[in-house]
């Protein structure tokens, strides 16, 4: 069975010593998340996952979840998980503390959900989908509604859903049919019927919060024309306790490659009774807000399957013995060498770990900007903030699926056979992981949206917010006797690739958005292998002052050195085939008529 | 439920068109091997896999095998669909007429396994590990043995089995623990644990052919101990009548990640009644001699789970309606577009149809030059083809089903989230093509292979075989006006690239092995890469070609045009991040200490 250890060292190197967290905490207002809580709380969240949800990972994959007449049960021992996790208080860890949460930044929900997804993906879309519902009902929802759900979404009593996939529409939501029909009461019917409800229907709570994309007839034609409702399971009487079962039921769960332990729920809504959330129509605005949230969630998923796959096949390639080392036996005193002197080994494993740890580091790096957005005392501040974050959502969502997916199939790939055989727990990491390159906007979107939307906004105001400190960075750096050599010069190099790109694609998209939009993947990942350029030549920095300090484990940053360096020959170069890739241009992805394919 | 029909118009252009392969069976004696008899050949093998093996493929998945007190009984219609398979002929096709075959080329055969492994992969595996038997016993059995064995195993009545790994050795067969104790009669009692058997015990056949590796005691030590054994599950009477069960039983079968419908069995020997095939402790090269068909075989599976999820993927994308066209509404009359319309799902079907169709070239070039180095008359001739093909198998292998699967994930993508749904059935076809880039070989261990013992062959004369016509071709064509520019200059420039980084690992892999080692995956791809760039200039030409004559169906070699050139552009820059990698050198991949990961 495989095994979880969540990597504290690494959170905290990111944390205090490269984004010097605690420095921005105070000015944000988090006067409680100082680095001890910050520690404490990493520490104590890595051991319960590691303990309570990590172990029932394979299980809920092999059991899944049971539909039976419309009641869900989820696998063995998730009920008790999630019993102990509410009292742990672990689901309100960011949450206001006027709703009964711990008030923490969102960065500390971003490294707990990166823990509590490699410990077991499927039990922690629970939580993280009540979170995302939560997070909507708090930033749309009338000062009632959130008195009404909030504190029992903080605690885990209750759980929250998102329902926007219906079957004929999932990208493209303005052919949406689902009816909210106005009531005499200000309430609405809500008939329809909504798919992928990830924790649509369950056991593990006592009632379940539907957060419900419909269309008042009437309103404008197509995606202008949806607002948001909020639909509970069982209706909440007005002393706070649960009244009758409301007319949305689970028609069915799906059967699927993967995340067993998590419900896929068919929703109807047969009159189920709602009440709208924020303005009519403007449902989609709505939505469009928390995504940048639940988009840096999802992709942290693919960094989590990537972080505990490299954890087991590092494991396994120091116990498997096989063959000796090309350069001469390693292991005299053993039947064979474990497999780890092998170079392409290495190769597999270095690749992870780069990834890994250079994704972490974005992660949570976007994860401050989406604090700073949020609470930053100057506006201006704040909206540069929320234009990084949006500028860097869409890459960090689809690359970090994209690639984590790459990453956990080469971890499993270190295990030969074995690799290949469900005992083993490896490809299920694969199978976990690759839910997450299509839910929350398929990569795809995530690429278009990347391309058509947020690179022309303001006129490269939002490319700025990222361009700039790196321009910065590179040009303070380059010469820098202690980095500038090994990690900014590549660096610089792939940027320059990057701004080429940028350029082109501006240039050509205007007189023909295929241009773009064909452009758009590569795009999307050049600028991905610069953002983790960038993140790792920020590490090296780091480690060669601490170095030069002789404080600290040195091994540790040592280590750091040797991943920037691999980052930097063996995967930063993928960046010059994008650059000529975008340059050859739309025509031959264009031209072939639909029937010749 | 996904369909599947035969690609027969690409099978023959590749086949008469590029390969000319009525001029070559005519040369090597397949005089039977007419264009017409090929024709009708795969037409009818594509018309019974589509109607017969095909619509078995999710039930396959979905039942899997089981086992029960060391009976396995395979899924609802294999046993069936097997006995028509059998009866159709269609285990014989290249089997040697005096045992009963059609005795048709292998290149045919590859085209046929690829049909095969299309329909339905696990179902294959019973026939195609029959095909791999029948040819170790065919090259290095005795005549009584072949005469025993040959004639059921090509007619299908009995199956065959290859019996390498044991739980603690799968590359390194040095560490083999099976023993074959002699006996006075001059056979030998099998001893010991065979795991990973693929189609070891089942219900399809009533006997099973076992070929076994293992040592016989007192022999040398390590992988020049090792011998090859025949182990049939039922002894076979003087009469061909079937004898006494042997001592030779499935301890369990394995729960993996796909081929659920194929057993992976763990046999276990108990004093089985075994017959040496060809010289004691001359097992590994008996093996080793079939080891290029069976990976060549397996490079196809790579690729024939990228063709079938790329049908289905484009029926997909032309019926599903989302969104519209960036450029302005296609299908006014429809609610949205068919997303085939979106440059992303272009990139993605074109990606995937530009490897199916140079791999398919390339895996049949391969497959005519294994039948030349069988059957050429010129010894001369019969020696090149054969290092040819040695130097093409690791990377056909490797890259085929590498990027095989990564192309039956692209199109699990355009389905979006129906493709992560069983029912759809596009998810299995990813889990099925996993396993082809870890058996026959681990794609590491295939690269490894190109570079360490392919490439310094005869001082690289392996590789001349494959350089030879490459450069020929470029100098002849590179100022063709019809190819030149578009389709000659970039394979040039990636052809350089390859020669390049060839010259770098030989001079640097003399010094130092790991520099070889660490650079062979990247080699290994871009040479696949090359492989298939020059395939596509080859189609490319006769294309063109065929358009100036005026003949034929002109969409189809004007989409071959389109499909070169996106290969050109958006597939063929890879190159240049893989030669930058390799210049890099080894020394970020190894200069880090085991425990420091």
């Amino acid at each position: 069975m495989p095994s979880y250890t969540a990597p504290i060292r690494d959170f905290q190197f990111v944390l205090h010593d490269v984004l010097q967290i605690e420095k921005l905490s105070n000015q944000l207002g988090f006067t409680d998340a100082s680095r001890d809580v910050i520690d404490a709380v990493l520490e104590e969240g890595g051991k319960f996952m590691s303990e309570v949800t990590a172990p029932l990972n394979q299980v809920g994959d092999q059991e899944g979840c049971k539909w039976d007449n419309g009641v869900v049960t989820t696998p063995t021992g998730f009920k008790e998980a999630y019993q102990q996790y509410c009292e742990a208080g672990w689901g309100g860890l960011t949450a206001e503390e006027k709703y009964g949460g711990q008030g923490l930044p969102h960065v500390i929900g971003i490294a707990m959900a990166e823990i509590q997804s490699s410990a077991n993906m499927a039990f922690a879309m629970y939580p993280g989908l009540t979170h995302g519902a939560y997070e909507a009902l708090l930033r749309h929802g009338s000062e009632e509604q959130k008195d009404m759900y909030l504190p029992n979404m903080a605690s885990g009593k209750w759980t929250g859903t998102m329902n926007l996939t219906e079957p004929h529409c999932g990208t493209d939501l303005g052919l949406m049919r689902t009816k909210a029909e106005p009531q005499a009461d200000g309430s609405y019917l809500i008939t329809g019927t909504k798919i992928f409800i990830s924790a649509g229907e369950h056991d593990l709570a006592e009632n379940i919060i539907h957060l419900v994309l419909a269309k008042i007839p009437g309103g404008p034609e197509g995606i202008k024309g949806v607002s948001l409702f909020v639909v509970p399971k069982f209706l909440v009487n007005p002393d706070g306790s649960l009244g009758a079962r409301n007319g949305v039921s689970c028609g069915s769960i799906e059967h699927k490659m993967g995340i067993h332990g998590n419900s896929t729920c068919v929703l109807n809504y047969d009159a189920a009774k709602g009440w709208l959330v924020g303005q009519k129509h403007k449902g989609m605005q709505a939505m469009f807000v928390m995504m940048n949230a639940a988009r840096l969630g999802v992709g942290v998923q693919g960094l989590s399957q990537a972080e505990v796959a490299y954890q087991n096949a590092l494991t396994y390639a120091n116990d498997r013995l096989q063959g000796r080392a090309i350069t001469g036996t390693k292991a005299p005193d053993k039947p064979a060498d474990p497999i780890i002197v092998h170079p392409d080994i290495r190769r597999m494993l270095l690749t992870i770990k780069a990834f890994v740890e250079g994704s972490r580091a974005l992660a949570l790096w976007t994860g401050i900007e989406l604090d700073v957005a949020a609470k930053h005392p100057e506006p201006e501040k704040r909206q540069e903030a929320e234009d990084l974050v949006a500028f860097l959502t869409p890459m960090v969502k689809a690359y970090m699926t994209d690639y984590g997916y790459q990453c956990a199939t080469m971890a499993q790939q270190v295990y030969g056979g074995h690799g290949y055989i469900a005992e083993w727990g490896m490809e299920q990491f694969v199978r976990d992981a690759r839910i997450a390159m299509i839910y929350e906007g398929a990569n795809g979107i995530q690429a278009l949206d990347l391309v058509g939307r947020k690179l022309p906004t303001g006129i490269g105001r939002l490319a700025r917010r990222f361009f700039h400190p790196v321009s910065v960075f590179i040009e303070e750096k380059m010469m820098d006797p202690a980095i500038g050599k090994d990690y900014v010069m590549p660096l610089a190099k792939a940027f320059a690739r990057l701004q080429t790109a940028t350029a082109l694609i501006s240039e050509r998209g205007l007189k023909n958005p295929d241009e773009a939009g064909a452009a758009s993947w590569d795009y999307l990942n050049m600028f991905a292998l610069v953002a983790l350029g960038f993140m790792w030549a920020r590490m090296a920095e780091v480690a060669k002052q601490k170095l030069a300090e002789g404080v600290g484990d040195k091994d540790f940053y040592e280590t750091k050195l040797v991943t920037a360096r691999f980052f930097m020959e063996r995967m930063l170069p993928d960046t010059a085939a994008q650059l000529a890739k975008i340059q050859a241009g739309s025509e031959s992805t264009m031209m072939l008529k639909a029937a010749n394919f």
